[in-house]
């Protein structure tokens, strides 16, 4: 593959990664807005198996050599990251 | 991206769809082998995030053009149907 035409290919699949971290904290921004109890564990579940679906396209991602690895794992920390703040603020409006 | 290198990026996202889809059949098939209840919820939860997971991964390869919709959704198509196989298969040996 040529280099060109790989790193078309890494750019559209690096925005599509980071277009699906973002759909995550939106949904997440949904809930914690809609819900008496960020504690609830219907979230839990809910975020655990959104990051686990993200994991597993950054995964696919990283083995088809379109994104690499340390970049892979900045966006699920940044993501994680975000999410943790969003958590604390929601906590404390309440 | 050229239609030679494309296809060979198709080909490699494809196999390892399908690697990934396969692992999930051996992991649903140990558990079933070695837990005495394939009713359990825990089963019930892990089969649902792996096959979110791969589903996840199928959609992905989807938006970059390296597998057809119909290509994607024949191979969640036949690994529900092996896990189905599999499931009644179990049952009937206990």
């Amino acid at each position: 593959m040529s280099l060109e035409t790989l790193s078309g290919q890494s750019e559209k699949a690096y925005a599509l990664l980071k277009e699906d971290a973002d759909k995550i904290l939106k949904l997440i921004e949904v809930q914690m807005t809609n819900l008496t109890m960020p504690q609830c564990p219907l979230y839990e579940e809910v975020l655990d198996t959104q990051m686990f679906g993200l994991s597993r396209e950054i995964d696919f991602a990283v083995r088809l050599n379109l994104v690499s690895e340390e970049n892979g794992k900045a966006l699920l920390d940044r993501l994680e990251k975000q999410l943790t703040q969003l958590h604390e603020a929601t906590l404390k409006q309440k």
